[in-house]
């Protein structure tokens, strides 16, 4: 329904003549911008200004007046100035008295004030009703319309009453009010247009720096190595078959860091024999940040799916399967079929399509409408069940990709194995503590520690 | 726990005894079938009529009295009645005073009346409190259960004790009450099951009519050329090769079709030096269904997708490729690896999967879950730098196909050059007139311009 | 915004001070992972209990205080404990009164009591007002701060404002309420947290007996008959080849199972004459489950393009495309290019792809996100018209698989057709009924009795 409000608004002008003046204190871009979208809306606007002559950047309808004036006219009053201007509020106290106060502002930094502005607006004017609102949508989206990803209005204050009524013109504009409850949480709601993907950061920038290592070890094993000993160029291979590996590695790496933490964890609750400790603070932050370490992970998977499907289309694939072809016409002898040759390739193939599968089934299940659709049972078995399910095949495909090659001393150039070991590290490291940790003799313990059990309690004063 | 509360409601009967007496004036489909399912639900109903002997219509449970007789009974009653008979209600307005009267109705076109129903009900019964709910849910969909799309009932009202008790009895039934906040969202609340994907047709349309044009370029020049100099019958052409040519071409204007907008808005405000003007009102349309744009070339994209991704299962390419080596081998020559053209198709290949990959990405950001969970920062980053870097790579996929072939005589036959070439035009221009407006002489006047600045004041009077 | 909420929460403890005192009776697991989740937050938290000797597992800054003495320094008090000990309340009724007493327990089984525990609690304690709440929170979860998938918390409650102050409490926890509207809904909200997808159990236990059975039937067909006749070892199609016969016929087979009982339906309510009849329990139960049939139908579809699409790659598909050719070129032959097998083979193909696009297109319509923001008219739309369209296409693509193959005998293997072949037989059949039903003289009674209508209204007393 939200998405197109705004043009049915646009059609159905005739409902304006019902709504109640309000007031804007401020005529800069924001307060101009949301005086425009009020007027359209069929709300009589006012703007308190300091000086009151019509300037031509005023919405056509609306009045400007003094700040004394304008408020006197309406029953809310947005204050659509800036924080450090508050103080001229506190002369118009009386005024203001029992009137709905809407605070719109942000700041420049994450947690600049002690207190938020609209905490702080409260204190200035003692007998208004503070809410605070429209921090989140900005002066543009509401000028041109395009108000796709701002449609929701975090909304917060003490007064019930208060908040309905800046509710309703919320909704009034086609925008979606979330009420946040008391003023207490307008700290969180000024910081959170301040944020860009705070909680993603950590994994990009692990991704990148692990994609930085191992393209160059790539580079040097596929590319250098051939150079230096057969005089080949394979240059081309930066294009799709380095990605092609890194994009595979990273994505078990990554995905074995989701499960990392939480076997961390049980081992320290176990040492620990309490879980009334907290964790070490680079735990916390690890596990909090797990949904967006297997994100980043289907990522890499996704592209590894890519890379690999396009792999009979590419014309150095093309001529190298020609020329088997020709040598073997040449030379006149057919190739048996090796059936464990068949068996390892096709096992491999069908351990990656299951393991991508579920990856992409645990991605689908992240989605916020999906997991929101699912009770805490539900969740815990798709994430943790089907989640080691998914690292157990990821790990297998890796395994039966090497297949013989472990081993093979030609795998190995100027000492450096094959980038997919190195791969394989994290994975099985995680998956033998786990299935050690099923074993009843430290899953009893654990699941008891777990209830609130407590093995020294006295450990804990 | 939506998706599963009906049969749970039908494992709970007992909590039929506490629920007040809803009325329902109408024995109509809809009023049979809402109380069908509040006698589900443990609403004991009584039905107003005309006709007060029981039909065998009428759900079990259920009595049917005059309306006066029914209202008394209640303190909800239902309208479920169409607006042309909404005059019999003036004779019961003493008796509906202090009721909460909801509206269900709906319209057969959009904004069919000047006031909406149920503020057209408000006026006639002035003593009611008016409650609009329940017109987006279907008669079938009540009866059967199946109430997937259907479970958002909005609910709006002018008196908010009313609009509760409302929301109540929707919760009641399984359903998910939206608050929309005064009367005056009711016009839009009546509107909104008329719509059959409003914002979709533009789209749609377009990229129907480019098909179109495409389809019959390509097969002018693909099948009937051939088949006229070369009397070869390419027909099957019209299955695969076709369409993975004309899915590209689409997706890569479609998505320029997305920014175009952006970059002429641009240029109208830095002509007109201030951003206070409407836009042209195409403009404006253009801008709102840029998402749906994006989407529809997201669809052609990944059809592309498949029907690259098939071509080595294809009988033709098949046939092809072993004719080639064939008759390599009967001339008894080898090709040497060609690292030029390894480099073209690997790198062509490449930039193609990368731009996919952040395309899909653009797309899963606009789903509104994710994008409700996105702040109005973020969401800029993601669609607009991430967009323009698609835009980028899908454009650079299609110069470096077309390789050397661009000035190439062979292909153009007829005098038509190759259909790609006529997708580049659109993309190109958007993004040398986007790489135009970076320049600090052009983009700080404008940055000045969207944070409200004027050149000439005067001029806007 | 909630995803980030309890860091930022850690970053602005200065909000401490103007919180109400909580009580919470009983210190189990739950009640002090929620006491200590509440004074992070802010409040001042007693703890009301049976032995008020300060254990070392409550949490640092909360007081341990008999439970008349808790319950007095609080306006919310907290029932932390078991059903089974809520007698222990009957005495403090008094000072219970007209306080928030919130229930958070579960149970153990699905409606194991006649009511629920929130309306049990009501009744021991007439003067309180009872507010269900946080039960689908695990202690866990709190203690941990990883609350992904459990942020929602429902709440219902009789009295308004005794549920918007639980409401803000939880918001203030970093959670989501959900208001479930009054104290009936405790019921279901008791159930939810013991549900383990009960929608899915039936379409996954459906396609496990078909996947096993379609395994051993193509085993038999595929491995164990050429080793039997022409001792082959063909054991390695395990791997890939059977999976990728019993995928698409599963996703065919699922697909006509979710169109079949809507054309059941029409049938039984055409030869009632009515629709006010309940369809029969099987039916009912079976048209609630539609959707998961079809995700689960759309997700071996996408399997089988997975499978499909890796074809080129796999050992076994090219050691035999080198063999043909090599035995072409020792023969001295070349095949010309047969257009109908090329017409076929791309048909197929491309008759698979626009079925398997519509198909993804239907899944990404069911995501709750997207279905809540359409219509009943536009879900009706996709997924009955395109729905059936996929399904026509879907059959299509397996007919013209089939191609000349159907009457050929030497694919009958042991008098057992093809897999293929029983895998068109639903979908078949529920294609000609639909067909049947389309003609007016069906269609016409059929939308009069979807509309109320019947044709022998006594019948029906």
């Amino acid at each position: 329904m939200n998405k197109n409000s705004s043009n049915i608004m646009a059609l159905a002008p005739n409902t304006s003549n019902k709504r109640e003046t309000v007031c804007i204190f401020g005529t800069g871009d924001f307060g101009r911008a949301l005086g425009h979208k009020m007027i359209q809306s069929g709300y009589p606007v006012v703007f308190g200004s300091r000086s009151t002559k019509t300037s031509s950047l005023i919405p056509k309808g609306a009045e400007v007046l003094s700040h004394a004036e304008a408020a006197q006219k309406a029953a809310v009053i947005i204050t659509a100035i800036q924080r450090q201007h508050y103080s001229f509020l506190t002369p118009l106290t009386e005024i203001l008295h029992g009137k709905v106060l809407v605070d719109v502002s942000n700041n420049l930094k994450i947690n600049e004030h002690p207190e938020s502005n609209a905490e702080y607006l409260a204190q200035l004017v003692p007998g208004a009703k503070v809410v605070k609102a429209f921090n989140t949508v900005s002066a543009w989206a509401l000028q041109s319309g395009t108000l796709d990803a701002s449609r929701q209005v975090f909304v917060c204050g003490d007064d019930m009453e208060a908040k309905q009524t800046v509710m309703n013109i919320v909704r009034a504009l086609g925008l979606t009010p979330l009420d946040q409850g008391s003023l207490l949480a307008a700290q969180e709601i000024e910081n959170y247009p301040l944020q860009l993907f705070p909680m993603w950061k950590f994994p990009i920038l692990l991704s990148f720096g692990l994609a930085a290592f191992f393209f160059f070890y790539c580079l040097i094993r596929n590319v250098i190595y051939p150079y230096v000993y057969e005089n080949k160029d394979f240059s081309f291979f930066i294009a799709i078959s380095i990605p092609n590996r890194i994009c595979p590695i990273l994505a078990l790496i990554l995905l074995a860091l989701v499960y990392l933490p939480g076997v961390l964890a049980a081992i320290i609750q176990l040492y620990r024999g309490t879980k009334y400790h907290r964790f070490p603070d680079w735990l916390d932050k690890w596990m909090l940040c797990r949904k967006q370490l297997g994100l980043v992970a289907l990522a890499f998977a996704s592209l590894h799916v890519l890379y690999t499907l396009v792999i009979p289309i590419r014309y150095f694939v093309r001529w190298r399967m020609s020329n088997r072809i020709i040598s073997q016409v040449l030379n006149n002898k057919t190739e048996p079929l090796d059936t464990t040759n068949a068996w390892l390739s096709d096992s491999y193939v069908a351990l990656g399509i299951l393991g991508f599968f579920l990856f992409v089934l645990l991605g689908i299940t992240s989605l916020p409408s999906v997991s929101n659709n699912v009770n805490w049972r539900e969740f815990r078995f798709v994430q943790s069940k089907l989640g080691y399910l998914t690292l157990i095949l990821c790990t297998a495909h890796t395994l039966v990709y090497g297949g013989k090659r472990f081993l093979s001393p030609s795998s190995y150039r100027w000492y450096l194995p094959n980038a997919y070991m190195l791969s394989l590290i994290i994975p099985c490291m995680v998956l033998v503590v786990k299935f050690v940790l099923i074993f009843p003799c430290l899953d009893k313990p654990l699941t008891r520690i777990r209830q609130g059990w407590e093995r020294n309690p006295q450990y804990s004063e």
